[in-house]
């Protein structure tokens, strides 16, 4: 049973065991205020994390060094509102907007199926967020990691394996004894091909109403549940 | 008021949060089973942290780079237990031993005044260990750290700058956003060079009944306690 084998759990963060979707929507709608009738704010959020993805992966390509993901998000915003018809945001809305992904809410099952993992297991978070916005964000929503860690300890975005080792290595463990958990494949298959164990719960409204992806696992992880109050009972916590 | 100004609490671990003295001769005390009746274990305990000092000033000072505190302790302890008459403890009961400085009981005061203080702040170790021992640590004594800063995320052990403004760095704080709680002077004249705020608290038992040092503040310290309960109390948590 590999609850016995797996001494620590990581988790991916933006999207797995937070909800960025309604919480930069609700963000945008607020600082807004009715003043972009028009606007399509889901969509708004999906382009912006689709040009924060683009980014990273142009920055991985280039090797160009590490950067915080917040100055990604906040680099990406001005085209995004331009094209969303929002172009009269001010800086400091453009600012406030982008603070809300340091602010992201938990998925309602996160806190409590996370509270009982940790009873088990070393929990903490294997985001490309730093460690100073992780940090406030798990204070903010009650999130209760064990210890923090950041793209900024390793240098490197996932899915560059310097992530899902370098998390090995600290905790001093095999890569066989960390599971990462994570609501997408691609991340679980990464994390696979260094060794770690996998765990899949899917969040079928993470992009809102018209997700395309991570409905269901694609590949036989090692555990696949329905969310994180259920990833628990699946380890016997 | 400084409680304002403070962000975030990073607390010294061995012998501020945690009696590694008990701990470490009960463990002497078990594992030795009353075969060694002459043997002064406070003595060993304070020659072997002794040791244990000698050597990181020596790798400071050769800038040979970063070892595990617990090598350390493992390297130190033969030529201890030879001076003080133990020379027949196995390899087994060596390892043992020196297993003890994983498993540090925290002082009576220290969970429950950390768990006040993370209420309003970011709390964390920043001690010599590394972070695979201090989350091991804290998981065995139920010490609420938010995040774990350990001397193998900067490649340098205290006093080094390095180590208390890599926090303050990784934190996205200024120094004077931080502040370091222990219960040895040096240390926070040290944190107080690189700009970091200080909190002192004496541990007066901290080395057995014979303790030389750190019985007081010796500067004026941003904050002087009496234990971690009476330092929430005072930063008004």
């Amino acid at each position: 049973m590999m609850g016995h084998v797996v001494k620590a759990m990581l988790f991916d963060v933006q999207g797995t065991a937070t909800d960025f979707h309604s919480t930069v929507c609700d963000e945008a709608q607020r600082i807004s205020a009715g003043r972009y009738p028009g606007v399509d704010w889901p969509d708004v959020v999906r382009r912006w994390r689709a040009s924060y993805f683009a980014t990273l992966d142009a920055k991985q390509s280039r090797h160009d060094g590490w950067v915080s993901v917040q100055s990604v998000y906040r680099d990406a915003l001005d085209s995004v509102l331009d094209e969303c018809g929002a172009a009269g945001f001010s800086d400091a809305e453009r600012e406030e907007l982008t603070l809300a992904w340091q602010r992201l809410k938990p998925w309602p099952d996160a806190v409590p199926g996370l509270t009982r993992l940790k009873r088990k297991f070393i929990i903490g978070p294997l985001s490309n967020g730093n460690v100073a916005l992780l940090t406030k964000m798990a204070k903010h929503s009650g999130i209760p990691w064990d210890l923090v860690f950041g793209s900024d300890l390793f240098g490197h975005f996932k899915p560059d394996p310097e992530t899902y080792l370098g998390v090995a290595k600290l905790l001093d463990l095999e890569p066989g004894q960390v599971m990462l958990g994570a609501a997408h494949n691609n991340d679980l298959a990464n994390a696979r091909k260094c060794g770690l164990m996998t765990g899949f719960f899917p969040r079928p409204t993470e992009y809102g109403p018209h997700q395309k992806r991570d409905y269901a696992a694609d590949q036989e992880w090692d555990v696949v549940a329905t969310d994180l109050e259920d990833m628990a009972t699946k380890l016997g916590v």
